[in-house]
């Protein structure tokens, strides 16, 4: 049975944006249905392949999200709801931020057998 | 104040080792030993940059390593102990895991200028 927390992607290469993030402890509400919107206008956009992601208890969280080039990623970069909402994060939801945007070259995984 | 969650890493380009895994629900233990060993351990390999790292409570993680090159990564991959230890989180630990090697082309953050 295929665990739906792990992105299925084609073999790469292909583009990957990390997004590290440390939610505020005093942060504003609607986050949790900012980032849901997020997760579904993402799935809608040209070249997106997937993404994956984990926030712990500490608010500390990574999202990847794959894409097929470059081009994807500026065009979601653009995306006016996706701007809209990052200036939100900004303003509201977040102490700090990284990202680092990546070509991957190669994959690979494991999954158990009796799983 | 620096948020040591966050990797402090130099300019691009670097190299990515995005590591996602789900822990399984029937996990033997010393698994957190592990994890604290193979941090410090990682922290010692030569061409090592930072890491990061968020699992939540579902047992779904993300750990980001970071690297100066391809040959780095292949050193730690070959590691004995941390071989070892692989294979004991395809035993023990894990129901699936997936490895992306990536380069990083280019890297942003932004941080709350009050915090």
């Amino acid at each position: 049975m295929h665990d739906d927390r792990f992105a299925r992607l084609p073999e790469p290469p292909y583009y990957a944006v990390i997004f590290s993030s440390r939610r505020r402890g005093d942060a504003a509400g609607g986050y949790a249905e900012a980032a849901t919107r997020m997760e579904e206008l993402v799935a809608t956009q040209p070249g997106f392949l997937g993404a994956e992601s984990a926030r712990d208890g500490e608010g500390f969280g990574i999202t990847t999200a794959y894409f097929d080039s470059e081009a994807s990623i500026k065009a979601w970069r653009e995306h006016a709801e996706h701007a809209s909402t990052r200036q939100r994060g900004r303003e509201a939801w977040y102490s700090q931020y990284a990202v680092r945007v990546a070509k991957v070259e190669r994959a690979y995984g494991w999954e158990r057998a009796d799983a």
